[in-house]
């Protein structure tokens, strides 16, 4: 589709000894570690602010996941190079998709969704609520 | 259905600093661990077979995760007490499916499902592989 | 000596699989993560204060730690069961000194001494500072 | 010292978001994960041997910790981007110590001394112990 957004942003994840458990394979919470180091990336690569500004930049208290989905595919074990490839596969509106995409060797290894809200705290309740995603922000994406 | 896995585990955990994120909620990748956690639990206690002695009991590698998806209900802070129940939700050939619901203060505040598979490793080829779950596992779950 | 801290608190600790590295041990990051779990507990015996209550009852950001030193005597493994004893084994102006003691087994299996300071945010600088330590803190780990 | 191994590497890391305690710090956990991390990666600098296959090449398990000293100088903070430099500061017969020295814009933020066997497990009691270090591994660091 010609409105999806296209911004992708890469990262290079050499996978340590303490990544790893007792079978030599990547933690599953590493994985989530992961996708969460990339989606700063991603949103750092494609705003140009960096994460620790993310929040003062725009106002929010920042984008909390709220609900994740991954598929491990292949082993990833100690001494692995995996690259992993991430966008923005669908912008609501106050939530939004991270769509992760991980290969070793080339070959699909694992691939993950993140739905995240952009957030902020209320003034009144002092409780932190989803509030509507700025268009100018989706159009750094590649949409709008 | 009279045929579903009844057998259930619980689990307190109390909310550590060391597992909280900058905002003070539980970092997510916690989430998974103690879903992990939670699962070797219920394993444990439906066959009364010490975690780290489930593999050389049953002749398999053990019970990787090929799978998961986790929803995010309501923030978990650091100094909060929750509780996890867990069951298996279904077996399939080779694979079962693990739910877990986490509670605090009684209400939901997440749901997770693991997908595992049974796993060995091959004597030829030397790559794990997913091998079909002896019916006499699946009876101390309550089903069959 | 006399004077010296004499309260003490223990936690026992089962070792998850997710705890450990493909050599099948405790990860040497646990232990730390350990020794910072069991800080907090011995605070929250001895002063009857919940640990994410700590700063606002005595007015100060923390107690964070400035040093650690970490011996490693025996392996912990994937299964094992330990026991923690920690203690504030001295009281100076403005840090403390917390000993943990690992036994596994009833074997010492790992020691740690964490330096840690009683810390508040500068009103004027926004900087954390060590600020001296209350008297009445002291009381309570049988010390003044 | 002219004998003083003089052998380094360095490393940057940016601090991220799930790297860092409620405080917004870096929590102690990780400085031992970057240490460990950063001794790998001066072994393979040194020796042109890729961590996964250092036990293979030289007949060893491994390189396991067994006393850790840290110091914590400056709050490193989220968003923050440090520098490990590392070297092997003492060979002994069959242990040796490796120092990490962390900054933070150039300045000191942390500095942190382990202390490593080379691990060997034995044929006959299974038990893995420690073996002098040969003297060619030795050369690589610089001395002998």
């Amino acid at each position: 589709m010609n409105d999806m957004p296209s911004f992708t942003s890469s990262l290079t994840v050499s996978i340590e000894w303490g990544y790893c458990d007792p079978a030599g394979l990547l933690a599953s919470r590493r994985y989530f570690e992961i996708f969460d180091r990339s989606s700063w990336l991603l949103f750092e690569a494609a705003l140009g602010v960096k994460p620790h500004e993310l929040g003062k930049k725009y106002g929010i208290l920042g984008i909390p996941l709220v609900d994740v989905h991954a598929t491990f595919l292949r082993p990833i074990k100690f001494g692995d190079t995996i690259e992993i490839t991430s966008r923005v596969s669908e912008f609501r509106r106050s939530s939004f998709a991270i769509e992760h995409k991980l290969t070793l060797d080339g070959q699909p290894a694992s691939e993950g969704i993140e739905t995240r809200v952009w957030a902020k705290l209320d003034a009144v309740t002092q409780k932190m609520g989803a509030i509507p995603i700025p268009p100018e922000i989706m159009v750094h994406f590649g949409t709008a």
